[in-house]
């Protein structure tokens, strides 16, 4: 490994930030805590020196360059709902805040693309393009992610099942190197072969390649009309089970969640709304399924219900709760999406992972991962996407000394990752490395692996100054 | 740039060889001239030292190593159908032929995947696949090539405007690098953000970052039904108009190809049989769109075909013709897949481009190439597919000096790819760069991409051993 080392901001650095972009740049009490750390605070360790609302690539580029030429770290910053500390300012320097670039700048209907600036919020870019009859299918749970931020983590989501991650929405982004060059990748164009698809590794990198800062989306028509779900199962097991027969059926379902009986009942105190049936027919609900359809009628939609429904309850589905109306859809999906803030609101100490496993994996996967709670002092949580096997699996503990419970999850996601890879699954689904899963996504990659990523960043930031320490490079 | 060389293959070397691999290599005579060029002999110009027949990952491992430790050009090798002379050994060296790895390994029905040798073809996948009530989506018009030389240039094909290209079906893969390391990438998995992508990196690199031996390919249930219609319009321009009208109605065809009629009429001299008309109403047919439709149940295809008339025929179309038997859309579908064997019959001297643009600029991209027909001694045929934008254009002679041909195509080619590039598309949808479009790539990209790029093929090949002189690294 190379020798790497930075430099100080100094105070004439500052007036010629301050150059570039006039009333844009923070230092010292000017700049919010929040900036030292993410969504999940343990991983916050560190404070930018200076933090720089984003404005145009072009004043992005000529900063960069400017700490490229002094040796100082940059941080892209999104919305700061990463869960891995990929955000985090470890080595200090600047910070540059890009949820300020947030205007949708172009629809493309006949191309079926959205041009955005990268700091647009996943919510807004939502609600816009539903307007104009357009649906932008991934849909990650954190709504208030900005699109940058989903780009760098390859952002799945619900919606993965039927229309894949955001991988697959990315035509053309616009990038300021570390060394402040700028470079436009991709086209509107769906095929390409030309050269190495340096695009595709942007994505998932977390800011450490480029900053991006401005994309190009894929949208599609949007669904007319959807249909919800709700299938009480009485334990795991037999709701997993079911997940396969949704697709050898061509059932297509846009998104099938799972979800265990203790966090809906989270979610519950969270809402102070009870949605979910906890006992059916004599039965304790130990599982549930929260499945979508959507399609161009009301007709067809309620004939792929039915057809759901056979086959759900053949196969061990207590019963088939159909969420037809709005308002039933809302809270149904409302209850899903709070399900981090649910835990967040009664947990004191946090930490996650979210493994991916094949489908038929995940009963199997979770199981084991119950069998160890015994063993440590924090209780275990989970829910996830049940159609593409991303599980997420929180540790929470409120009387636990902080250190103490470092100690035992480091233990536990130690022993939950192997797992994982031995079911042939990966380290992260969606939430990506950061500096938090760095030794995991060593032991998981190997040697040989690890020592191209570093290659590659290498190539792309000979300074190592972009978002230092993150994913492959230990500082 | 750094200076490679590289070292004679010794008789002893080819003894350790045949230590490996008995009664797997050749040398001399033995080698069928076939192997010095790909598809497109305007591009073959080089011959391999030693040619040996891919076994197992293990083999190919050990063979890459002696080669990386005597400095000896490797070069892969599917079936040899690429169009850019990315398969020919430009410096000599060891012809690995992947073809021979040839075994279909074992499917995953729970989880939708199948495991295959990278040497697979994808005729053979696709039947195999179809008795198993399984579709591999990715349809390239050839369908001898090996599905490994399919992921290294991101094979689109026919039904990409549906399904999208290669890239979405690869899973994981099995890799041997150009140091001999084997690395395994990806996972039987849908969502990942475990570091960067090498896996996707990987994807179109056209053998010059490591040797693709095994893959996970995604699967999808088959389609119960699928129909065809050919949609005659009186002029290319009517006809490309249409296209995007059949997203707005959310129509989802599976495949959308253009065809100009001189095409048409070349592929029905070649196959002997008249499949499209060629004057309707009294009106002289200029051009065509084939469009497929899949679905679960010929009711629901039958709404479907209905609709799409209805929109066509609104939209300028003379007529639509219903191929609804297995006979006819055969029949259809081999006039398409023809096209190039029928340029080939009847032309002696033969290049080609395959730009992909937004496809909103389709019509008037294609009208610009035409103008330039009357500019040079060859003429110009094109066909492709309309769905994503990706255009086939062949210039075509049979009376002209080689030398002459190839300077005339090098001004047309120039001319094209500069205006692709202002349309906002790419210089390759499918066929990728090999040594033939590396010119037109280098300039379309830009020092940047390229510095990135060689870059990379440094970290994955430092002795630039493997497929050397492709697409970013000139030697």
């Amino acid at each position: 490994m190379a020798d790497y080392s930075y430099n100080q901001v100094t105070p004439e650095l500052i007036e010629e930030f301050k150059k570039i972009v006039p009333g844009k740049v923070f230092t010292g009490d000017e700049i919010n805590a929040d900036y030292s750390h993410d969504e999940m605070p343990i991983y916050g360790k560190g404070a930018p020196t200076v933090l720089i609302e984003a404005t145009t690539t072009e004043d992005i580029s000529a900063i960069v360059k400017l700490c490229f030429e002094n040796s100082i770290p940059v941080i892209p910053r999104g919305a700061g709902t990463g869960l891995t500390g990929a955000s985090v300012a470890l080595h200090g320097g600047v910070m540059i805040d890009m949820s300020k670039m947030n205007k949708i700048l172009e629809y493309d209907k006949e191309n079926f693309v959205v041009r955005v600036e990268a700091g647009v919020l996943l919510n807004d870019l939502a609600e816009d393009a539903q307007k104009q009859g357009l649906l932008y299918p991934p849909d990650p749970g954190e709504k208030f992610a900005t699109l940058g931020g989903n780009v760098s983590t390859n952002a799945g989501g619900m919606r993965a099942v039927k229309y894949g991650c955001t991988r697959d929405y990315v035509r053309a982004m616009t990038v300021v190197l570390p060394t402040g060059e700028i470079v436009k990748l991709g086209a509107t164009v769906s095929k390409t072969s030309t050269g190495y698809s340096l695009l595709n590794l942007m994505i998932g990198s977390e800011g450490t390649l480029g900053i991006i800062t401005e994309l190009t989306l894929k949208l599609i028509p949007a669904p007319k009309e959807t249909i919800s779900l709700i299938i009480p199962y009485e334990n795991l097991e037999d709701c997993i089970a079911t997940v396969p027969k949704f697709f050898m059926e061509h059932l297509q379902p846009q998104a099938i969640e799972f979800m265990e009986k203790e966090i809906v009942l989270a979610s519950e105190r969270y809402l102070g709304k009870s949605v979910f049936p906890q006992q059916l027919e004599g039965v304790d609900i130990g599982a549930y399924l929260l499945v979508t359809f959507d399609g161009e009628d009301m007709e067809s939609l309620e004939e792929i219900t039915e057809k759901a429904a056979e086959v759900v309850l053949e196969a061990g589905a207590i019963d088939v709760l159909v969420a037809d109306t709005p308002a039933k859809k809302k809270d149904a999906w409302a209850a899903r999406s709070s399900f981090l803030e649910a835990i967040e609101a009664e947990t004191k100490l946090l930490d996650e992972c979210d493994v991916v496993v094949p489908v038929n994996q995940i009963a199997s996967y979770l199981t084991f991962v119950k069998s160890l709670e015994s063993n440590y002092d924090f209780t275990i949580k989970s829910f996830g996407h049940a159609g593409d096997g991303n599980l997420h699996i929180y540790a929470c503990a409120n009387d636990m000394d902080e250190a103490e419970f470092k100690k035992q999850v480091a233990d536990f996601m130690d022993i939950i990752y192997k797992k994982a890879a031995e079911c042939g699954g990966l380290i992260s689904g969606e939430h990506g490395i950061g500096y938090g899963k760095m030794d995991y996504l060593a032991a998981f990659a190997g040697e040989t692996s690890m020592r191209l990523m570093k290659g590659i960043k290498e190539v792309f930031d000979p300074k190592m100054i972009l978002n230092p320490g993150k994913i492959c490079y230990k500082l």
